[in-house]
C-alpha cells in the first residue's frame, strides 16, 4: 500500500482480512493513519475536541490486525520491472526497497495552489492533512484577526465557518459568481445569503492574482484580479485538491483523461498487479458517462474496499458515482446528487427543472422549518438527473432517497408514488421530496403538451 | 365524492382542475373537510396549539375551487342501478338524493373496538375523526389522573404519550409481547424501554376483557385476560382502524379479499364509474403481492389524487405499498419498510438478517446520536426485503433510503456502494444505512458458503 489513509487503510484492512497469509506493508508520509481529513475544519472551530477525534484506525490499530505499518516514510518512486517501491524514512533519511506482488496506489490528492506570487510565504496555510491542520490551529490561537479564505466551495466555506466561529474577522475569494460552484446559482444565492448573515464578507466573482508579502516574508493580504486588497494575518487555501499522481506518471501507470489514475470497476490500473484508490483515482459518472475525479472519505473508503477484497481472493466491484455532496455552512443545509443544470447541458441532456418549498416537519409541528428541493428532470422521458436541497435543520440528508431515485434511473412520476415515510414528527404528509416530484412531473408533462400544440 | 378528508378532497381538487366542467359535490359527514387525523395526538398533548393547525384544505377553499361541499352531511346509501346516493343532512335531519355519472368511494376508517362489555360506557373514547380529538380533549380537561389506553401500536403510543405529557398516570395494554406489533421483537423491546423510561406502564401479551363500568354509567377502569385491574378515570381505544365499507357492502361493490374495497391500479372499483380511495381501500403489497388494507394519510392523497386524474380525463396509477412507517415514540425515533421477519415468513421468502449500530453524525462530532439499523435480506439472492431503524434524533427518516432500494429490488450488494452524502455533521464516513448493508450482504455470503459447506 502506498498511503494509509481512507483508501489505502481499507484495501490493507480487507487484503489482510480475506487473505491472512498475505504480507501487508503500508507506507505513510504522515504520523497518522485512516484519519477523518473532512473533520479538519470542525476541529479548528472547536466543534470537534479532540485531534485524536478524528482517527478512525490508528497505527496500532492496523498493526495488530497483522499491517505493517510504517509511518513517515515516504515512497519516492516505483519500479514496475523490479516490481518494487522505493521509499525513504522522513525521520532519519533511511532509504530503502520494498519489493511486492500487489501494489496499491492510494495516494490521495494535493491541495490546489494558484500559481501566483507569494504563495509560498509564511502564513500561506492549506489545509489538507492532518499536520496541516495542526499548523493552522497552532497559527490561529496566535495573535490573528482577519483572515482570507481562498476558495468558496465545500472545504473554503468550512474553513472560513470555522474561523468565524473563533471571531476572526473572515473574507472569502471566489472565481464564480456564488459560492460552492458546483450548485445551480439559485441555490447559491441562498448559501451566500447564510454565509454573509454569518458576518462572513464574500468576494465573489473575482480571483486572488498575488499573496501580498510583508517585509518579514509573512502574507500580509491578497490582492485579487480586480484590484482589491484584503489585508490579512493569515490567508488559508481552500481551493479544492487535484489527484496526487506523480509517482504514478512517473512510473508508467496510465492517468485518465480527467487527471486522475484510470482505473477499472475492480479498482486494477491498466499495469498487471497495480491497484488503484481513494482521491488520486478517476471514477466512472454514472449520468454523463465521463471519467471524473471526486475526492470525497466515501469513495476512497468503498474503493479501498474493493481494492483490498479482489487483492484477498474475493470479487468486488465500485460501480461509479453520481455526485452526491452535502455540507453544512452556517445555518444552512446543502446537498446536491446527480447533475446539476450546469453538468446537464454539458453532457448534452435536454431538460425541465422545478423547485418547491416545503417544511421538514407537518406545517403545523413545532420546529418544522423550511426546505428547498429542487429538481432536474429530462425532456420527454421525466428522468430525474439531479437535485439539490437546501434548508434548515433536517433538510440536507434527505437527499439520499433522491440519490438512490437517480441510481436507479427512475422518472419523476415513478417518484411522486414512492411510499415514502409519513408522520407529522418528520414530513408533511406530502413529502417535500414528494411534492418536488409532482412539480417536476407537471413540469416535463407541460412540455410535452408545448410540443403538441406548437 | 363520498368523504371529504385526504383521499375524497384530493380526488375533488384534482378532477376539478383537469377538467373545471365537470360539478364535483363532496358530502362530508364531519364539520371538517382535509385535515390531518395523524396529527390528532400532538394537538392533545399541547404540542400543537390549534385545532385549525390540522386543517390543510377548509370546506371554503374547497369551495373556492368550485367544489360542492357538503358538511355535516352523511351519504346513508348508494343506488347502483339508478347511479344515485342519498344523503342526510345531521343537523336538520334533510334528506335527498343526488345523481352521478361518476362516485368516489372515500369513506376513510372505522377505529376498531373490541367486543368486550363496557365498551360503549361513557368515558371510553376513540381517537378517529377530529370531533373525537375534540373530545377527549374536553375530556382531559376535566378531573383526569388516571388513563388506560387499549393498544399500543402507532396511534395508542401517540396518545399514551400526549396523555403522559399532560401529566397523567397512563397505561398501555396490548396483546403482542413488545408495542408495535408491526416492528420485530428486538425493535419492540427498544421501544418499549422508551416508553417506559417515559414514565408510562406498559401491560403486554394481555388484552382488555371488559371496560369496568360504574354506577354514573362510565368507565372506571379496564379488566384484563390475565385478570389485572387497571382502574382509570378515563379509557381511550388506541386499537386502529378497520376500512369503513358498509355502504359499499349494501350496494353491492365488491370488496377484496383484506376487507378494503377491491380497486385497480387507476383505483377503480370493479362497479363502472366508481372509484374508491384512502383508508377504505385495499392496495396491493409490492412484496408480498398479497391485497392489503394500510390506513395512511400519505396513500390517501396519492391514491385521490390518482383517482382525481383519471376522472378528470388524465391517466395515473397507484403502484401499491411497502409497507413504509415512522414514528416518535417519546425520545424514540422509529422507521420500518418493507417486510418485518414474520411477514417475511409469512410471504414464504427465505432470509437472513443483520443489525448494527452506529450514529447519525460522525461519532466524533458533537450531537452525534446512536442509531441502529437492521435489514433483511432474501437468502441467495441478497435482494433487500426490509429495514427497520431506531435511534435518538435525525434518525428515522434515513428509512426513505431503504424504502427507495426496496422499491427498485436492490440487493444489499448494491445498496452498499450506493453514492450517499457524506460530511462529519451528517453521518460517519460509512453511513449507517451502507454498514448495515455490508454486514447483511457478509450474512448473505456466509449464508451462501455454508451451503456450499454443507
Amino acid at each position: 500500500m502506498i498511503g494509509g489513509d481512507a483508501a489505502g487503510g481499507s484495501a490493507a484492512s480487507q487484503a489482510k482480512k480475506r487473505c491472512p497469509e498475505l504480507d501487508v506493508v503500508m507506507f505513510e508520509r504522515g504520523r497518522a493513519t485512516s484519519y477523518s481529513a473532512c473533520g479538519i475544519p470542525y476541529w479548528i472551530s472547536g466543534a470537534v475536541g479532540n485531534e485524536k477525534d478524528l482517527i478512525a484506525r490508528t497505527p496500532e490499530q492496523h498493526r495488530q490486525a497483522g499491517i505493517d505499518v510504517r509511518l513517515r516514510t515516504e515512497v519516492t518512486g516505483i519500479d514496475l520491472d523490479r516490481r518494487t517501491v522505493r521509499w525513504r524514512d522522513s525521520e532519519d533519511g533511511d532509504e530503502g526497497d520494498e519489493p511486492f506482488d500487489e501494489l496499491v496506489y492510494a495516494t490521495g490528492s494535493v491541495p490546489m495552489r494558484p500559481p501566483v506570487p507569494g504563495i509560498d510565504a509564511g502564513g500561506v496555510h492549506g489545509v489538507q492533512v492532518l499536520d496541516d491542520g495542526v499548523a493552522l490551529r497552532a497559527a490561529l490561537d496566535g495573535d490573528v484577526r482577519r483572515v482570507v479564505v481562498v476558495g468558496g466551495g465545500y472545504i473554503g466555506l468550512e474553513i472560513a465557518e470555522a474561523c468565524r466561529v473563533r471571531g476572526l474577522d473572515v473574507t472569502v475569494v471566489d472565481m464564480s459568481p456564488t459560492p460552492v460552484g458546483t450548485f445551480d446559482r439559485d441555490v447559491g444565492e441562498l448559501i451566500a445569503d447564510a454565509v454573509r448573515r454569518e458576518g462572513i464578507e464574500l468576494v465573489l466573482s473575482d480571483a486572488v492574482e498575488a499573496v501580498d508579502v510583508g517585509a518579514d516574508g509573512r502574507a500580509r493580504g491578497v490582492v485579487t484580479a480586480s484590484g482589491r486588497e484584503l489585508p490579512a494575518d493569515l490567508v488559508v487555501l481552500g481551493l479544492g485538491v487535484r489527484p496526487d499522481v506523480r509517482l504514478a506518471r512517473d512510473a508508467g501507470i496510465p492517468l485518465g483523461g480527467s487527471g486522475g489514475i484510470a482505473v477499472d470497476a475492480r479498482m486494477r490500473t491498466e499495469v498487471e498487479g497495480i491497484w488503484a484508490a481513494g482521491d488520486c483515482v478517476e471514477s466512472r459518472h454514472r449520468l454523463s458517462g465521463q471519467r471524473v475525479v471526486v475526492a470525497l472519505g466515501t469513495h476512497a473508503n468503498k474503493q479501498g474496499r474493493v481494492a483490498g477484497i479482489n487483492i484477498g481472493g474475493g470479487y468486488a466491484t465500485f460501480p461509479g458515482v453520481i455526485g452526491t455532496a452535502i455540507t453544512k455552512v452556517c445555518n444552512l443545509e446543502v446537498a446536491r446528487t446527480g447533475l446539476s443544470t450546469e453538468e446537464a447541458e454539458q453532457a448534452g441532456y435536454a431538460f425541465v427543472t422545478a423547485a418547491v418549498d416545503s417544511t421538514t416537519k407537518a406545517g403545523y409541528f413545532p420546529g418544522a422549518s423550511p426546505i428547498r428541493v429542487k429538481m432536474i428532470a429530462e425532456r420527454r422521458s421525466g428522468r430525474l438527473l439531479g437535485a439539490q436541497i437546501v434548508g434548515r435543520e433536517d433538510s440536507a440528508k434527505r437527499i439520499d432517497a433522491l440519490a438512490i431515485c437517480i441510481w436507479n434511473e427512475m422518472t419523476v412520476d415513478e417518484v411522486l408514488s414512492l411510499d415514502l415515510s409519513y408522520a407529522p414528527p418528520f414530513s408533511p404528509v406530502w413529502d417535500p421530496v414528494l411534492i418536488a416530484a409532482r412539480k417536476a412531473f407537471q413540469a416535463v408533462e407541460d412540455d410535452i403538451r408545448e410540443l403538441v400544440t406548437d
